[in-house]
């Protein structure tokens, strides 16, 4: 972490949270689809040129999740937040808003998280909308919960993931690089009132100059008559993944400074870590940068491989169920989107 | 109004404002692209069986704005942001953080929002991210920002508008009614801090029950190998024009009397009414069930048609430049969102 990328070397003053109504993680539940798809898997099917265990050295990942194509999000969204609100002993019906961290989602228009109001049975329209923010996007949807909860709510689910990753239409507009990296995942967050203060600081920052590190052309400028349609308008484009990796460890330490600014820790003061973990190599490098074990923090990459906005929210799932966060603990929590936007969190489990 | 459609029988109960920093609408933006479509442009453009005259009867519009197929989103937001900006005598700098309340927006990854933040010249990063939640997307982005405010931030631009809706490869899928609908408009809402309260209320809700009367097949589920590619994935298809007509009066009558209910004013105390005016119709029946002379509200929609996010602060902008709005004028503003969501404010000017 020597040099730095883009306009982050002078990222905004980070402000107080300023409360008169606390919040709190109250819960999490993950949902992957069923049909892990191993890397033979995906070399046999795309006829690519690699073998397992160069993609294991290289990327770190064995396996992924697939969702079937006649799938949608929200009936994921649906099961990982009743799970969620199973963890916490609560009905739908105590839920004042729903916030979708989406990709895609499953239209434009209705908002994705309406369907998974639907489907939850909650036919007393509580506000739901989709947020589109990448990588980061539950970090943003947590800062909107807590906002939300100060200003009144009392029970705020937040969701991401989404279900186009693998989507063989799109897989096969791919390269070899990016082919393996992604995998399907969803996840939720239950943030509720707190009668005592959980969350000790909160960093957002964007770099508008990283914004082409990661593009998905799906937008009206396809419109323009110069691209054609088809499922390669889904697939998301990362030119240049060496500049991507820098991006992740600077945008690492810039939130966690600031994190440490804001709140009045140090990192000796963390417990446990939760990141964005787009590779195997980004989670560890994070981890080296911030002087941290890795066994004071979790990776389903692995496993579940990029997540897009879900790895944050599955990662923090696994290490509640695993029992690796106890309540107590301080934990240090980020997000780091395509490089181009992120955020975190210091909170007491 | 004396019948209900949907789930919107039962709205959820509104959430006073827990307030320790109040918030308040700095100032607004507006742009339309310069081109002026007359309906007469489009009947012979699509060789539609139509006249002029029934279309200003039916709909209630003569004229809308369309921007050049080759410009993008975020260079009229650019404009909006940068007017209401220099209204409030402001630099891009005293920004904390920028929400765009998009349709399409240019792209999916990354958010407009970034693109917006980077024309403004703002390279120090503020947070910025896209939204989606169609016509009554500003309603949701303002009680964001609100609530932003609340937690610290000083100064939250909320952004609305796009420009597919008059895109020629999006039109020529239209039928007749909806053809004439949309137009392009952009605008910008200047949310800052306040030594006083001046919003009174606030209430967003969303009715899943109409989640079909407005839809845009744009998403994953195009992937399922249902559908064909093409540019009338970007169309928005309403099939039921009438029942859109009902659930906005509905959402007119729950939005209000929650306003009411929640800042113990009456209809009698309000000197203005903001609302969505998807058509003249709809705007003159919002004001006839409230009991509102037009002379107290105003709809742009003959000029620039339905904008879907921009509608009510182009509205809003309209009504502060003509003086109709002035300092100390307690307001209404609402925004009815495709049926499916609506929200809205008590504030004083």
């Amino acid at each position: 972490m020597t040099r730095m990328i883009g306009s982050s070397k002078n990222p905004p003053a980070g402000h107080r949270l300023s409360a008169n109504r606390f919040a709190r993680i109250v819960s999490t539940g993950s949902v992957v689809p069923d049909e892990v798809v191993t890397n033979q898997d995906l070399i046999d099917e795309f006829g690519v040129i690699a073998t397992d265990r160069a993609v294991r050295y290289s990327i770190g990942i064995s396996e992924r999740r697939r969702a079937p194509a006649a799938a949608s999000a929200a009936q994921y969204l649906e099961r990982a937040a009743r799970q969620c609100l199973e963890r916490a002993q609560l009905a739908p019906e105590a839920l004042d808003r729903i916030i979708y961290a989406r990709l895609f989602g499953d239209h434009f228009v209705p908002a994705t998280a309406l369907r998974v109001l639907e489907r939850l049975g909650l036919r007393r329209g509580i506000p739901a909308m989709d947020i589109s923010a990448a990588c980061s996007g539950v970090m943003h949807a947590l800062e909107m919960a807590i906002s939300f909860i100060n200003a009144g709510d009392d029970y705020v689910m937040v969701l991401g993931g989404d279900r186009t990753v693998l989507s063989p239409q799109v897989a096969v507009t791919r390269d070899t690089r990016t082919l393996f990296l992604n995998g399907d995942g969803f996840a939720a967050v239950l943030v509720g009132r707190s009668e005592t203060r959980s969350f000790r600081a909160r960093y957002l920052y964007t770099d508008s100059d990283l914004r082409d590190f990661a593009f998905i052309p799906l937008g009206t400028e396809l419109l323009n008559g110069t691209q054609d349609f088809g499922p390669h308008m889904f697939a998301m484009t990362m030119p240049d993944g060496r500049q991507i990796h820098q991006s992740v460890l600077d945008s690492c330490r810039i939130i966690s400074q600031h994190l440490f600014d804001l709140s009045g820790l140090r990192m000796d003061d963390i417990d446990f870590v939760i990141t964005s973990d787009q590779t195997h190599l980004v989670w560890k490098d994070q981890l080296a940068a911030l002087g941290v074990p890795e066994s004071k923090s979790i990776s389903c990459f692995h496993k579940y491989g990029n997540t897009v906005a879900a790895m944050v929210p599955l990662n923090l799932h696994e290490a509640f169920v695993t029992g690796a966060i106890v309540p107590g603990m301080k934990v240090l929590m980020m997000g780091h989107g395509a490089g181009a936007s992120g955020g975190g969190f210091i909170f007491e489990a």
